[in-house]
């Protein structure tokens, strides 16, 4: 065996099936009729990986539309993917114009400052028109000004932000998507995109010319109190076991010693630690899947691992380079969440440098 | 401006100060007139990128011991420096002893299975005695047995782990260290070692022959009433303001809208947000540095951006593409770890991939 696959048999591994996000994505395009379908990749796809995930789904469906946070995600997708529509959500400095422009990526336009750094241009733009988040984009007195007056833009998409898209019921979504729908009335040739993730699953009113997923695409769940069908979570992590060691009642493991034996108990040490992103140090009530049952997380998580309490019966043929998950099948990512000091969004875009990373088309390949 | 100077001007950037690494490590090396100083560069550097500390401690002053927890990172280290001692924490697996041999690395064996595979080899290695934390390491019964048994290992070093160094007054760091003392006069031709950063400033009793310094090298506290003298932060993340927005009264800011202006408010956003590591979305005192002041973080962080309340008339002259400090001279480590979601280690080997990296060896280049 040659140093890679002995360096990638011990390791930490993330394991990535792109034929679940190729499957979430045309699960998502069908709930419209009308509206095409987005993806969503800044943050590295979600801290997935964009050079994997992109070209899965622009070789595996009709996604032609990427959205990233900023220039240099940009830039780097077009390395990628030659041919795609590239937006860039958080706009554009004054030295960047010819960047935008020599890379065929378009800015999204926040403000009016910006809206006249594009005013000559030919090259196509989107506005963020903003309708209550109160972030980046158009205020509404700069909304309506912008309305009144004449504009020479090359305007490819306008589009909105929901606040609470996961609360379906909140009176914020309709007030939002009304607002953007009266906008969008006045610019009745330009695309309009309002729905995220959430905002899919709010109805067809939200969908309007172009939805936009993205932790959906990866298996995430936005906060919906369940998971649509269709759904499903696209990675898994696993560690591996570096020792077993017996301790007697009272014994502490790891830094300050906040776990103590009640019984005499056996612990196994896993390879994983808050380095790696998933586990944190202050996490109290994390569990990982071995041996086909769920095991509690004892002690302060280190640096590079983790112990476990495998004393119970059922983990007795657990032994040492056995795999362990961390998330997958049996972690969701709504369970990780859920007892995580970080939230679902954060787990993903958290994850660590250190994983041997695999990546797999399935049926698609 | 070419493409590159484009997209560093425009992002948010990491700034590492490598003299300021060079000079703690000088420091914490001086605190013992008689042990040697290693460096522990695990966890690619605790996040601060382990291709330029490494060279920069190794050709800067007489560190030649470097620690790293697992085989791919000792392998990737080996081909940074290709004379220096390399330790790896976690051991060894059965598969992985001929890529240790091959790149000249010397694991820490943690168990008798693990002395097993190392048995005939002529290459040097290290054994980790557990003295307490229950983690990786001989236990007591099993550091019983190797004493009482002739080896024929190359030993090259012994050491244990701290579980409290930095509570000075705990006693658990003596009886650690007299158990460490007792193993180290039964093995008195092998160089010994049990101080991480906290150990450093046990005092002499604690030094042995080699001592192992990791996040105070970087200017983190592991936990001290204060960072000693000498040890400055080696690192400063800046952000950059992509938009000023006027909010009147009652306007809330972003996601679930749980900021709401309580006054007509000016708020900036940074081009930083969760996937970058710094701040989390559940911080919710966090501040950061512009303008020569402290400005609070307001609402929910987002994953690429966040929000800052800029109202105040001192911040009066801010404006977009301003520099805002969310690490660096003003809010040191310290300050960010105590209003964190997570803790000081955990926000450095957090620091996320999106940043610009500058590296500079001040009056060492």
């Amino acid at each position: 065996m040659g140093t890679k696959d002995v360096l990638k048999n011990s390791s930490a591994s993330l394991n990535v099936d792109l034929s679940v996000i190729i499957d979430n994505y045309q699960t998502l395009k069908g709930k419209s009729n009308t509206a095409d379908c987005a993806a969503v990749v800044k943050a590295n796809a979600y801290g997935i990986g964009m050079d994997k995930v992109a070209p899965a789904l622009y070789n595996h469906t009709k996604c032609r539309i990427f959205f990233v946070a900023n220039l240099v995600e940009g830039v780097n997708l077009r390395k990628i993917l030659s041919a795609a529509t590239i937006y860039v959500f958080n706009g554009l400095f004054p030295d960047q114009v010819d960047t935008y422009i020599d890379h065929n990526i378009r800015p999204i336009l926040n403000n009016p400052a910006q809206i006249g750094l594009w005013q000559n241009e030919k090259a196509p733009c989107a506005i963020h028109f903003d309708t209550g988040i109160n972030r980046l984009g158009l205020s509404e007195a700069q909304t309506d000004e912008f309305l009144n007056e004449k504009h020479q833009l090359n305007l490819s998409l306008i589009l909105s932000h929901l606040v609470r898209s996961e609360e379906a019921d909140h009176p914020t979504n309709r007030t939002q998507m009304e607002k953007f729908r009266k906008i969008s009335t006045e610019l009745p040739n330009v695309p309009a995109s309002i729905a995220n993730s959430g905002g899919i699953f709010l109805g067809p009113d939200y969908h309007f010319n172009l939805m936009r997923p993205g932790i959906m695409l990866y298996g995430g769940n936005p906060g919906l109190p369940k998971l649509p069908d269709g759904i499903k979570q696209s990675i898994e992590i696993k560690g591996k076991i570096l020792q077993i060691r017996e301790l007697d009642t009272g014994m502490s493991v790891g830094y300050n010693a906040i776990w103590t034996a009640s019984r005499p108990s056996r612990i196994a040490l896993i390879n994983v630690g808050y380095a790696d992103g998933q586990l944190k140090v202050s996490d109290r009530h994390a569990k990982v899947f071995v041996a086909g049952n769920l095991a509690p997380v004892i002690g302060k998580v280190s640096m590079d691992m983790v112990a476990i309490d495998i004393t119970d019966e059922k983990f007795d043929r657990v032994t040492v380079a056995n795999d362990v998950e961390l998330l997958g099948a049996n972690i969701t990512l709504e369970m990780a969440g859920e007892v995580s000091t970080l939230g679902q969004y954060e787990l993903l875009t958290g994850i660590g440098q250190r994983y041997n990373k695999n990546y797999n088309l399935g049926a698609y390949a």
